[in-house]
């Protein structure tokens, strides 16, 4: 034979051993069981797109994409996100099904990872896209049932943050004349960096009561009373419309009673830029990193040609296995059979009678590990 | 907006929408529950792996594979078989862990597609690998749950065909002195060119009564009669210790009561080149693909360095969906309820009440489509 292979695996890519996976499969189904009690129906999109199709609409940083050419040159990705291919499903195949669509998915997304020991290459998002309804309710439909999606899968304490991209954008447009000065703030909100957001705005070519409203955007963060502060703050109607529009939110969530879990970042901005009102983000406890997120996308549909005012969420399953609390179910009782070519026959009987209601592993010669349930039945067959 | 981007997927690719996506769930999940059942434990791979390392081992014709390149110019493949990324994982993860080990596996491998309307590029597979396990109660092992496995995803008509590779390659041992010409006789076989075959066979060099027994190779198909007349047919070492083999697979094979699925074909070759000894097919009737294939391949883990004799299986879910008559279980009740901003509340309470045994879906507005049960809160709400 020829040498021996190495065992390498690219970057940021990930064997699953039956343990995790066990546990990976039972939240998964606890989560989709849940997003398909509220109406939503599973669809799978594949796994390479066109760059031109969907890799451009993703919102994915080029560099994060993995791209490969087919044979005629054009170039392919794989599955950096699956709401666009899913913007592009509901633009094509089902875009005479009446609206609201209620759609799911399950599956793995794709985005390169340029350091070693970096985060996972390949990771499983579970989510749900509520299509074609624009108003607050459906909203308020997805963030409590992203509450509830991370209640079955045994999350106790979190908290899901929300925000508004109008509130951001209409604040700014109100104080910082230049595009690019806005982009910049912008770029500092969305990477938690203050500091470097308060010397911006100190250098900033305007009055000192607009600094003082920009700063006081860094203080938006809490409960519901940081509303009546944000309404305090903005004058214009972008920015005012927003908070309205987390009041009614607000009265909505309260009517699904999640409340609890609730926090509002009036600075809260996605990476993905197609989000285009409320986003929000969910943190389960002691974690840094955000479990689930989501928000409206009023134009992402449209890039394909249909009009879609739409909202969703997506799960980051990797994250949500490793906060959850919950252990792989293992109800079922694992036995194993012991035979001898005499005792063969008899011995596949007993494991078909024995399947209905147990896992049966069957061998000539005893497990080496400890076993529940053990039936040997060589040397003739003595039956347990 | 920029101009709306096109609905273009690559060649090969499929959306699958709710309707077939619940069928094929459905099909999963109780294909995997069989594996399940009999103390196979599932397990995960990533779907990016070095061509050096699986690429290469994994037995797919080169330029069917997906390939791409990573940062420090390797190059990757996306997984074009599952056998061989198990082969890894079992040889280093799952080194020290005791023999027999039983994995199963539910993913989607990638075969590049070079035609319009040609085949699926993306599949799923689910299957099983028994491994560290020399005997014949093995082969049987996974021939009889890959029977129970098709009667699960209710099909009823089915035929598994077995052959051994030991067999056509100790005839062609005894019979045919020239390395290629055997080679170019195996090809035919594997294509199902028989009359190519019959030319090839006709112009060699060799006795004509050599030429009858190559012949005669054509015929070993049918019932357990078949390795009679194949034990007549050679008298080596390897070809008649592969009739031996098939002929212990039979008793066992019995003892799993399968044998009404059960034919042999001693030309069968399968396009995986890893395979040593026992392998078989399985075929829905009426389809001219197999739905299902496996065999045994002792050598393939030794060359991740650690001998691990195996055998296993694979089912083409794409292939077993059309051929099953199974309907998506609905036994879901879906209710709709109706509502306005006055019964909010209400019909938030009513949908969470009824959730528990019901699909539930809420709208502001009347669903367009037929439904089971409608719940019409608006206008001070009267329940149903």
């Amino acid at each position: 034979m020829s040498k021996p292979l190495s065992f390498e695996k690219p970057l940021g890519m990930r064997d699953y051993l039956p343990d995790l996976l066990a546990k990976q499969r039972d939240i998964e189904y606890r989560v989709n069981q849940c997003m398909m009690r509220w109406g939503y129906q599973e669809i799978l999109t594949p796994t390479l797109e066109y760059y031109e199709t969907v890799g451009e609409a993703s919102a994915t940083l080029d560099n994060r994409l993995f791209k490969l050419l087919d044979r005629q040159g054009r170039t392919l990705v794989m599955r950096p996100d699956v709401t666009t291919p899913i913007a592009r499903v509901v633009s094509s195949l089902l875009k005479d099904e009446p609206r609201p669509l209620r759609l799911m998915y399950n599956t793995s997304v794709f985005r390169a990872q340029h350091h070693e020991a970096g985060r996972n290459a390949e990771f499983t998002q579970s989510g749900v896209e509520l299509i074609g309804d624009e108003t607050i309710d459906a909203d308020a439909e997805v963030i409590a049932l992203a509450s509830e999606a991370l209640r079955a899968a045994g999350l106790e304490k979190f908290k899901i943050v929300v925000g508004h991209v109008g509130f951001i954008e209409g604040l700014l447009e109100e104080t910082v004349p230049k595009e690019e000065d806005r982009v910049r703030l912008k770029e500092r909100l969305h990477q938690f960096d203050y500091v470097g957001f308060r010397e911006d705005v100190d250098n900033l070519p305007i009055a000192a009561t607009e600094k003082e409203r920009l700063i006081g955007l860094l203080k938006l963060r809490g409960g519901i009373n940081r509303l009546a502060d944000a309404e305090a703050l903005t004058v214009n109607g972008r920015a005012r419309e927003a908070v309205r529009n987390l009041q009614q939110l607000w009265l909505a969530l309260e009517a699904y009673e999640v409340t609890e879990y609730i926090m509002f970042d009036l600075n809260l901005l996605s990476s993905l830029d197609y989000y285009t009102g409320i986003l929000f983000e969910g943190y389960a406890k002691d974690q840094g990193w955000p479990v689930c997120g989501g928000g409206r996308y009023d134009q992402l549909i449209s890039r394909f040609g249909v009009d879609n005012p739409s909202t969703g969420f997506a799960i980051k399953m990797d994250r949500l296995i490793e906060a959850s609390p919950l252990q792989p179910q293992s109800t079922e009782r694992k036995m194993y059979i012991i035979y001898d070519q005499q005792t063969r026959a008899q011995a596949i009987r007993k494991a078909r009678e024995l399947r209905g209601e147990a896992i049966v592993i069957m061998g000539t010669v005893p497990p080496s590990a400890p076993v529940d349930g053990l039936i040997d039945l060589r040397g003739g067959g003595v039956d347990a």
